[in-house]
């Protein structure tokens, strides 16, 4: 074989990215491979929408069925996106012994292990680089590089949606609602940011990475997801008072119980975190090994090109194994044999808070709260009260010392009750 | 084949370090490569030396002799360092088709394009992550998940104790014989720190980068290398004063004309830098990619467990390989097919440069070092004088606007012949 011959599935944004990159680039990747890639087949799902100018000799079709079913392709490209059908067209192609590269974090988050199974027992090979944090290559990092290595933690900004709209509330001391507003005008959120915003994107992703480094079979209900938007303007003024930042991170931990500590959230970290200077739309993700120490990934994680970039390049490590009929080399299940870890009930996490009352301003309160904390054995490490006035309510702000998170839930629940509470408390947690 | 088989040439502290992580991980490792990786024998250049506590069932022997000639060794690890006899040793074994994994950044700087063609010929595989920036998965990103892209720029931190160094002398305002003196006694400095301070070890990684990323082929003699050990405390602060940090900096970028500028130096970066936060012992690649955007991989450079990290990931890709029977499944020599690009001469560089004049405080002086510049085409963009005093002499320090080299050299030797000047001028540059 000298040639290898994909059928791609998808032709939005990241579909055009793959077809200019193989033809910008197919004299270097064809000497690299060792041969050249053909794009046999497009499907599309619009007639009559442009697919931009490197369509070339690739045959547009509407209907998967063609694809799927011809003979001649050897890789399925699948970059349409979303559960279903492009699911069941990755199940179709794995099944048929073709192998698949795709961009589907949802697929992958939520059925990866059944396709990773179905690929290595068909023999063939299932690639998704580009389901996680675009361009940055963690996947093959965690896959391949760190194979050696018993991961510890993953701690990602993996959404740049949230991470632009945090960095612009930070930066310019901008509202949410406003700064949303601005990254939808500049083409860093959409229309309906909800899946961006509120972290389910995020958790998506979380889930993938936990599953290559620690072999959790992704149950997505049993992640703990809060969004950005609970983000105010004033908490990320007294945590810079502090000495923080507040970030959009995705955490996926091994505790010593076996069991792991996997959550999506805003959180406080320190000027020093590698992952506080993780700005605008940037990702990174932040890999802790007990033998490598910290290692550090970031880049651009959307974009039709740096994603384009993962695709292209998956399509080359699997063209690779065809010329040497490797295909299923990399098992594609890292962990298929062990016993996946258990998931940490949040109740039981354990962690520094920071806490924000709005309270109105009598005496005693200050002591109050801190008995009603302290009742449920969490201890306060510096508090400060913001505002004072008979009409007007103040902000009390403290951080604590670490604690068990049913017992604050418990305290705040309690505190929320209370006669001089005006509003909710507010509750992030402070990432060490 | 269920098991690989290799053999270890120098257990020093990164051979004793993969041996740990094989004997830690194994149960891990072997699951995920689909068999066994067993020890056979490990050749040390000391008798009565201690190996540590996993040496296990491996042969010890003072003889690479045996090794080398043992048909039941599929892989060499060579982790004894040096040109002689190593390069010696890896050519032996490829030649005899056995497949490769070192650490030896001098070898493949030096001897990298003769070792992957070889390694080409005979179907085998040389892998040698652990020689550029220990555990950083550099070496991989560029040969694999870049392969993709087309590379614009790469540029890093590749010596940690250069950077340590310079990180102290910035913190702590100290100088650069204190720093070095701190930096061994810490462990970060060897007693004879001349391949560290003075450029020779960040110019063998950026050979290797550069062949990786660009397809050129090392000749050290023509790279640009300065070490940290000229700058001064006084350098350090005044570039602070004007916002950037200084950082001991090994760079590849490609030029418009297809040549390629090659650089190790120390250099004046900006606080919004990726690399300006890369502190202490810790090194960073930042690679530029046309499709890509910027991508910082960052982590620990040295040390016995992030370097065994790399070269224990490279023997489980080289035995997935030699379990698919797809050894050299990925070319080596990424652009052996194409022209090597050629190297600018550094008297053609143009870039921003920092300048610190010591002369006497004379009527007309900050004229005529303006003048002395303006004729050789260097202007300037700010100007600072500092002290005054007739004894004394007095520091002018200037950032010029982007120069040619060759004439800002020019510019120089003739003020440094000027009667009020007291020291050689000190310049650096300024990386964008």
């Amino acid at each position: 074989v000298s040639k290898i011959r994909i059928g791609m599935i998808g032709c939005g944004v990241v579909g055009q990215g793959v077809l200019r990159l193989l033809h910008e680039n197919a004299k270097s990747i064809e000497a690299r491979l060792g041969g050249s890639i053909e794009v046999r087949r497009v499907v599309a799902r619009d007639r009559g929408k442009s697919r931009g100018p490197h369509l070339r000799d690739a045959q547009l079709g509407f209907d998967p069925e063609a694809l799927l079913t011809d003979p001649e392709i050897d890789v399925v490209v699948e970059v349409m996106g979303g559960l279903e059908p492009a699911g069941a067209f990755v199940q179709r192609a794995l099944t048929a012994g073709k192998s698949v590269v795709t961009a589907n974090k949802a697929l992958i988050a939520d059925r990866g292990h059944a396709l990773m199974e179905l690929a290595e027992r068909r023999g063939a090979d299932l690639y998704f680089e580009a389901a996680v944090a675009g361009g940055i290559p963690v996947i093959r990092v965690l896959r391949e590089a760190l194979v050696s290595d018993r991961i510890v933690a993953v701690r990602g900004i993996v959404n740049g949606t949230s991470n632009y709209i945090l960095s612009q509330m930070q930066e310019q001391g901008l509202a949410f609602e406003v700064a949303l507003k601005q990254a939808q005008q500049a083409g860093y959120a959409e229309a309906d940011p909800t899946l961006d915003v509120g972290g389910g994107d995020a958790a998506h992703k979380l889930t993938i990475l936990a599953t290559m480094a620690f072999g959790a079979r992704g149950e997505l209900q049993s992640l703990t997801t809060e969004g950005i938007d609970t983000v105010d303007a004033a908490d990320i003024e007294f945590a810079r008072r502090y000495g923080y930042v507040i970030k959009p991170l995705a955490v996926a931990r091994a505790l010593p119980s076996g069991a792991l500590d996997l959550r999506v959230h805003p959180a406080l970290v320190t000027k020093d975190d590698p992952l506080a200077h993780i700005n605008g739309a940037l990702n990174a993700v932040h890999i802790e090994g007990a033998a490598l120490g910290p290692c550090l990934l970031s880049g651009l994680g959307a974009g039709a090109l740096p994603t384009a970039v993962s695709v292209v390049s998956d399509i080359v490590d699997v063209g690779r194994n065809l010329f040497a009929q490797a295909s299923g080399r990399v098992a594609g299940s890292p962990f298929s044999t062990g016993r996946a870890p258990s998931i940490q009930p949040i109740a039981d996490y354990r962690g520094r808070y920071y806490l924000r009352f709005s309270v109105r301003d009598q005496r005693g309160v200050l002591g109050k709260l801190a008995t009603a904390l302290g009742e449920r054995d969490v201890s306060i490490e510096q508090m400060v009260q913001e505002g004072h006035g008979k009409d007007q309510p103040v902000s009390v702000v403290l951080l604590t010392h670490p604690a068990r998170e049913g017992d604050l839930r418990a305290a705040l629940a309690e505190i929320d009750k209370l006669s001089f509470v005006v509003e909710p408390a507010r509750a992030l947690r402070i990432e060490a």
